[in-house]
């Protein structure tokens, strides 16, 4: 058994490689931070780029929504004078209204995602990281932002200054997830390359967590999303220089660091190995950048040797 | 200022046709009792035709929904397992997902279908008979049946024995169903060519309405929806042989006659006119079926000449 830890775009395509060698034998713990309700609707952007993804589904061009997608519902939104800068696609919103059905009638985040996913074929099980609604506060230059505000409507423009994760204190792991990370054949923790602040940051916090990997007693292991100071897709490395931080692999392992014992990095950062090494992570450098499945599936054999690697 | 009464497809055309004539001086009252909860979202099938039909987007092929409609939500829905016998087309959904959100932030459904209507470019004001829900239930030989369950999943195949409107007593003429009735403007009321039973009935059941189309005195019309003993569209003239009545003009005008003092019939029903006007009716026999705008047209040009000339 493996638990991944992922947030969208670049989570989701290790998340992939892993389930396509681990099958169910992976759980995938996923940010719920930048969930946000829009037109009524219970959105869940990071929860279902991975299921799209896990499930064969997703918009690789896009790197997000559903394959195939076609825009009629906000073709007349639009005409009907409703929000269009959040872009709902006529499948994508399927998800989102079996959600907001089932969510109404009772039923928890963890189990209708289990039932999406089921309904995708899905093997692996995604889990969000908490059934209690946690929402990203971007702070920044011109004042404070729920996060598809920042990422969606403002394109990741305004340089930010700090986040808070709205409700993070009245969360707590699901059982799901707790059933994941306390299970006996647990081999390894596997954070996947997605930003660092607002993807994994948000789903560490969640009170109780943190506490479960340390119990797990296994290997911890992170893959830099960012790689030759440029993060593969997404606002990290702007963040990171944003925060005075040099965008890097070393910025990386100096955040995770009280968390992880090994950082898997882009060939083309190798010579920084010394530096993270420094602070007692040990280092795995491969060619990180995942362009189609087999690249997805040969790194995660890679994460998941490295792992096993460093038991003991 | 002219009134109409109306349900779906028929009644739609008619007001069509009067909006055609009349613009800002018709007010169309449209029957709620179809309403009904789909997939979390408010569903008015009867408001919805007559506001795609005065708007020009109404599927004229499909007598429902929206033109040049797209299906990529209904195929997803499918694929994850959810319910699918109430086609929801993508375009079609924007109204209703708008309208959820509307309500649910305060609305009322007077509200959100007038600012819908504006966005449709439609002069002519379109009015729910009541804020209030009203749920017609449909009593079958196979015991009672939720509306939409009848006339979609069913087919109207099972026969009919009669009809409650749940909600009917609780329910109220909106403030402005009243002003329009009250208008010292008022020249006639036209019940449109919809079905007596689920269409037409409900709006008068609203407890008030009936009072407020006695106080207005203006002439009341209506248009049969029976030609030639069937009915144009719909189960009208079926319902009518399962509660024992020929399905004809001369049923529709013993149905209607304490409402009504014109009747306007098809010239195929002409022979009927004696039997009509023994109930003290005036007929009007003319060409019903609308086939085009310009029969619609021409009938609310008829319908409106028809009902001054009845006033004393």
């Amino acid at each position: 058994m493996i638990v991944a830890l992922a947030g969208g775009v670049g989570g989701g395509k290790l998340a992939d490689g892993l389930a396509s060698i681990l099958g169910g034998r992976l759980t995938v713990i996923v940010n719920t931070a930048d969930d946000f309700e829009h037109l009524g609707l219970p959105i869940s952007p990071d929860l279902d780029t991975v299921m799209y993804t896990l499930g064969g589904i997703a918009n690789a061009e896009a790197g997000w929504g559903v394959a195939h997608e076609t825009w009629g519902f906000l073709d007349q939104i639009a005409r009907l004078g409703g929000p269009t800068w959040f872009r709902l696609g006529d499948r994508d919103l399927a998800t989102h209204v079996l959600r907001a059905t089932a969510l109404r009638a009772g039923a928890s985040l963890t189990e209708i995602t289990d039932q999406l996913c089921q309904r995708l074929g899905i093997a692996a099980r995604i889990l969000p990281m908490s059934d209690q609604a946690v929402r990203t506060i971007v702070h920044s230059l011109e004042g404070d932002l729920p996060f598809q505000e920042y990422f969606v409507a403002r394109k990741c423009e305004v340089p930010v200054t700090g986040f808070t994760f709205e409700g993070i204190a009245k969360s707590r792991p699901t059982a799901a997830v707790k059933d994941a990370l306390e299970a006996t054949d647990l081999e390894a923790i596997v954070l996947c390359p997605s930003n660092p602040f607002v993807s994994i940051d948000p789903i560490v916090s969640v009170p109780g967590m943190r506490q479960l990997f340390i119990d797990a007693g296994v290997p911890v292991i992170a893959v830099s999303p960012i790689i030759g100071g440029a993060a593969v897709k997404g606002p990290a490395a702007k963040m990171m220089r944003e925060l005075s931080f040099e965008p890097s692999p070393a910025t990386v392992a100096a955040h995770y660091r009280s968390l992880v014992t090994g950082l898997v990095i882009d060939t083309t950062d190798a010579p920084l190995a010394p530096t993270i090494e420094a602070m007692g992570i040990t280092v795995h450098a491969t060619e990180t950048l995942m362009k189609d499945k087999s690249d997805r599936k040969r790194l995660a054999e890679e994460c998941v040797a490295f792992a096993r690697s460093l038991t003991h």
